[in-house]
């Protein structure tokens, strides 16, 4: 039984699972799902509502949808690295819970058509992503992370950008260190935690990634 | 001090946290935002990442997003009406934040087309919001609530379809009874508690309000 998580590698929100875990010290299977192969009868029967990745086996019973995951993660190994400040302090609780929603609806929502479309709805997506990453810059302020001293929630569900900026930039045609320096910084902070190195793949085989789906939907 | 709500009357994002504070026992000023006649300093600078209601107010201090603000009420309030299962349980509450999630994503953004537009994609959005509350439906299956016995986050998150179902049911040309009677069979039972009862309004008065907004958006 165990820890098993089915995801695939490239997967942002399947590597905020991964970040989760290695921060937890919880040892787990990566089960990589092959979605262009057709969907695994283990996922299909997992998720059943939604059919997707990334999906959490915890001696064999499922959690799906990434931030449920994270809350689930929270709560099942409460004693280690907590991603969320104490109970005591509802507040804060809930300012961390408000910028990881805003990351999913904004950042990762808003993000897909920067490389999924062309010309101007590509534009216009890049647009409004590097607006959102100036509201999250805006938000970090001279913090070292989202969490303040402690690498927590918001840091954890925003990290896996670092995989992903390098396809962004390329397609969208803007420089993540020219328009968010400090977020840049920020995600290089997080690059040095051994829980994220880990956890993510090379931008570059990302960006090489991104440019075979292209292909695939005849953008390029 | 102590707690206002700024919210609209109509809004289920905000009768979610009327019957979470009812539920709870937690007084509070209901603040009617005029939306027609321009949001209020008070909204603007409560939440100037979206500029939108529902607004928790605590000491002055604000909370956004309706499941963000439920999450708040539940560890603010920790000891009236629990809405999640016990702490003991982490996937029993990953279970309910998974549907509310649900609710969220397939429910509540799937319906607004149903009065917001006409002709064929009016039809799409109301069959796609059909088959979304048969998958409730069978959740839900014959529970009381989607707490068990308990009325808890799902039903909360849920419950505000019993001041729109009569809207729904006029645009979208169908009927709730004939669709999900077990569900609308667990609506009627949710507005038996005082705490939905008192926080709704009158699926009639829903539905003359739609009508009006459809009239200024030019659909009728």
């Amino acid at each position: 039984m165990g820890v098993d998580l089915l995801s695939c590698w490239f997967s942002p929100y399947g590597m905020r699972v991964q970040v989760a875990l290695a921060e937890k010290g919880v040892g787990y299977e990566f089960k990589e799902e092959n979605l262009l192969a057709g969907k695994s009868p283990l996922l299909l029967q997992s998720n059943p509502v939604h059919k997707k990745i990334p999906i959490l086996l915890h001696d064999g019973k499922p959690v799906c949808e990434s931030l449920v995951i994270l809350s689930y993660i929270e709560e099942a190994w409460p004693e280690t690295a907590p991603m969320l400040p104490p109970a005591a302090d509802p507040l804060a609780r809930a300012h961390a819970r408000f910028w990881a929603d805003f990351v999913d609806k904004k950042i990762m929502d808003g993000s897909v058509n920067i490389w999924k479309s062309n010309g101007e709805a590509a534009a216009e997506a890049a647009k409004a992503f590097i607006e959102s990453l100036k509201v999250l810059e805006g938000e970090l302020g001279e913090k070292k992370y989202f969490g303040g001293k402690v690498f927590g929630l918001v840091d954890i569900t925003l990290a896996p950008l670092m995989a992903w900026y390098y396809a962004y930039e390329k397609y969208g045609g803007f420089s993540m260190e020219a328009e968010v320096p400090k977020l840049m910084a920020w995600g290089k902070r997080c690059l040095e935690k051994e829980s994220v190195a880990k956890s993510l793949p090379e931008p570059e085989k990302v960006y090489g990634f991104v440019g075979q789906v292209r292909k695939m939907f005849g953008l390029e």
